[in-house]
């Protein structure tokens, strides 16, 4: 039989990371093209005994079916927990537990944009949430970056055109794929003039906490009384991807219909992970584990600075991250970017391309991302050495 | 700010037997309104065990990122387990592994329906199923029942209808929310049809071992070898709900497509789950498990037959079911369903009124459904004698 699929599903394609990821199985690869968290700051010890207390004294809360919203115990818990530093969680708002960042992403668009509907994001953006928008028959608006900030003169444009978007997709903290971080002016003209053209931003907020240079600037949430932002908090990056579990910040009205979305969807998420995640924000120390996180990126990221500054291409620019997991490289405008990715690969060393990442990936594009957070500090050493290599015999 | 939702989200309510739930907190309440597996079933000793080990040797496995098609050694467990009787999983086939069966229906609907294409459903039908259908856009058609089995006619007229439907959703064992079984004619039939007019059929499955009498009937899925049959089968019913694991068997081309679905959906599903689950599949002996959870709803649905059979009015007409969960209970034409529903909960019985689970809820109604699986025997006897007597006052 010929199967005939969606339009909305004709515009998504298999993830263009995941296809190099595929190849980064081999062991002597060395992948700079993940996003995974690094394993060794997983908090194994903790979750195995609070695990092991909660299948002995109460299997049943876990196994038995549980409700949409999400457990009880972990709404307290990330509520307490988000809200240490600032307010996310304002008046009037509600929280709904999902099964990862991905899930808010996915009702945001499915709740908020009819087919043709417009979603305006920064152009790169995070290819996963793209993906989501474009799989329920959103169109993408990409805004540019100006002087290592979005554009607000562009965003202004994206705003005011036709159709009228309906919301703006940000990742303010150490952006994916480009480490970059919108500054507290940026993201308060950003609010006004989401105010001004009654459009809703969505706001990814995973890696936040991976800070490991200078201060936190305020979330866009936080600066918003008025219900125009809906905010993606995740436990991913910070305890373990594996479990899929984030949670959805926003107006109650808005979260009450991702509730049902949810219902249609997944009925809730994992009560396992809900359980043992609601424990470990409880009774360990959060922040102290962080540390640990923020020390090892830190570490990372600044090796491999330091290691493309000794062996790149002086005409080659790049992003100099103070958090999260990546650094966004960007070759001269001659040089072939898709060529350097595959000659590198062709020398075991794996980046994503950078186009996978705009709104229209057959736009022309000079970049790819580099993850830091994964590779060993000998393939760090190693990769960066070879990628530099390259640059020379390319430029 | 007011905020404006999709029309796709506009056909779908939050599930009327979810508010039903809500009132049935009260521990005073006898409800016969969920669709809870009995929790004396769950195999939380082998959980507790297999969990302890999993996080002692290898808990990176279960807390990292994972592959979106679903752990390598759940793929190859459950493909063995859920074939073991009957070849479900055929040449040419993929497995998918979902979090739940209620994500299959989301990937049916937004892989295979445009806005406004038609899903063919039994009337009435799993309301789950049905506003993941809706909640992308399509229109459901439903077929009815005549004399205990699907009437073709009426489906062959709905398969001949314009605009032509993308696919027909059935649940052949047990059903919910009737507790009706398709005969082996009626499957031969249904899927002769779906051949003749080259519609696809989506067989969702949860129950079928939960068989109590009779011998199993094959599945529409194992008489097929054209890739006309998308297969949902579930650990939900048969191991435990909180874990939200399912597999969709089907053809390779539609697999691949749910996976991109997927991916733009949640990413994975919770990897604890699934190696739980992988391990309890393959050391475990399931079909000793499962011989204990029939015994168990055996004596549940025999009990409230019998109790009913006492009680009721003879006039009341209900089904009586070989497997599964539930009874569908019909009342004379001339007894308002929805006033009987309301006065039981007066007396603190909960059961779910039929017209949630029609293909439009406005349409007349006579039948509730009522769950066997949750209640304690006590809880049966007393909630049964509690409607019995209000047979005798509404008729």
């Amino acid at each position: 039989m010929k199967y005939e699929f969606t339009k909305r599903m004709s515009n998504v394609k298999a993830s263009a990371i995941r296809e190099i990821l595929k190849a980064t199985a081999d062991p002597d690869m060395i992948s700079f093209a993940g996003g995974n968290p690094a394993a060794d700051a997983f908090p194994t010890d903790a979750i195995e005994k609070i695990s092991a207390d909660i299948l002995k004294n109460d299997p049943i809360s876990v196994l038995q079916y549980g409700i949409t919203e999400g457990d009880k115990g972990l709404i307290e818990a990330a509520t307490k927990f988000f809200n240490r530093h600032e307010k996310v969680f304002g008046l009037g708002d509600k929280m709904l537990i999902t099964s990862g960042s991905q899930q808010i992403m996915e009702f945001a668009a499915k709740c908020l944009c009819n087919e043709g509907d417009v979603v305006v994001c920064e152009n790169p953006s995070f290819l996963g949430a793209l993906n989501a928008f474009k799989s329920l028959g959103a169109i993408l608006r990409g805004v540019e970056y100006k002087e290592g900030q979005l554009d607000l003169e562009a965003l202004e444009k994206a705003l005011q055109a036709q159709p009228k978007p309906k919301f703006i997709y940000l990742i303010p903290n150490f952006q994916n794929p480009t480490g970059m971080t919108m500054s507290f002016e940026v993201r308060q003209q950003v609010l006004a003039l989401a105010k001004q053209y009654e459009v809703l931003i969505l706001e990814d907020n995973p890696y936040g906490d991976l800070r490991f240079e200078g201060t936190a600037i305020p979330s866009i949430k936080s600066l918003d009384q008025d219900g125009f932002v809906i905010y993606a908090a995740s436990l991913s990056k910070i305890i373990a991807p594996g479990m899929r579990i984030a949670c959805c910040i926003g107006p109650t009205e808005i979260v009450n219909k991702f509730t049902v979305a949810k219902q249609a969807s997944d009925v809730h998420s994992n009560l396992w992970a809900q359980k043992v995640m609601a424990r470990y924000l409880t009774e360990y120390d959060m922040d102290e584990h962080i540390a640990v996180i923020q020390k090892i990126y830190k570490d990372k990221c600044n090796l491999m600075l330091q290691e493309m500054e000794k062996h790149f291409h002086k005409d080659v620019h790049y992003t100099k991250p103070t958090g999260g997991m990546f650094i966004w490289v960007t070759l001269p405008k001659h040089v072939n970017m898709q060529e350097f990715v595959k000659k590198a690969l062709a020398q075991n060393v794996a980046v994503v391309p950078g186009h996978a990442f705009l709104d229209d990936d057959n736009k022309e594009c000079h970049s790819f991302r580099m993850n830091f957070s994964t590779p060993t500090n000998e393939k760090i050493i190693e990769g960066i050495r070879l990628l530099g290599e390259l640059t020379f015999q390319m430029i």
